[in-house]
């Protein structure tokens, strides 16, 4: 097993604060300039719109959404890392959905790694694009 | 249809060099600290390991290899862009493979984008550490 990397720690933070609701201890988790896939085809721009998303989504699922990861494994090139991810979607009243989500996280000048791109859709992204 | 990323003409200029065997011009694309999944498990951490990895890879196929991306979207964070790609393997005697491809570029202080995160396997590399 190899060690636990610190945007590990990062991801679990995130998750528990999706789970609980937390929108403010998400964003936390965000760069300013930050890209989240709401859907393929519709991404949220800088944390404001990425708030104003998640406070939709959590509307969305009725305030049940719950993330897990089921699996990770992180590629790091110095101050950037790549996380592919299954990523488990679960809320009341629906199957469970697995994604192969991918993120990507940014270390900053404090040394604290913050998400850029939240894409927990993967490829997706290139449904319809490609037949 | 949207406007093609900056990003994309550096992977076009990456695979053409790769189709022509040229080292030196595929190298031209990747940043010092750029890491490369040769296969899952086994990463080339920054260029000179990733030039030895190239030159086996070259071997391996019998100097046939031919890289084509079917198709690809850029999420693009500011100075950090994340490829979802569908690319093509091709070599002589072998039929051709299509992987779910993820590369991470980064756009440096002089403008270019060079690759840091090379994972054509995408998420491959979960395989084995999740059944």
């Amino acid at each position: 097993m190899e060690e636990m990397h610190p945007v590990e720690a990062v991801i679990a933070a995130a998750d528990d604060a999706i789970n609980r609701e937390d929108i403010d201890a998400v964003m936390e988790c965000y760069a300013e300039h930050a890209v989240l896939v709401v859907r393929p085809g519709m991404h949220a721009v800088g944390k404001g719109q990425i708030r104003q998303a998640l406070i939709a989504i959590a509307e969305h699922f009725a305030h049940t959404l719950m993330v897990e990861q089921l699996t990770m494994e992180v590629l790091d090139s110095g101050n950037t890392a790549l996380v592919v991810a299954l990523t488990r979607i679960s809320a009341k009243g629906m199957e469970p959905v697995d994604r192969k989500a991918i993120y990507v996280f940014e270390r900053g000048s404090n040394g604290r790694w913050l998400c850029t791109i939240d894409n927990s859709y993967g490829h997706e992204l290139l449904e319809g694009v490609h037949a």
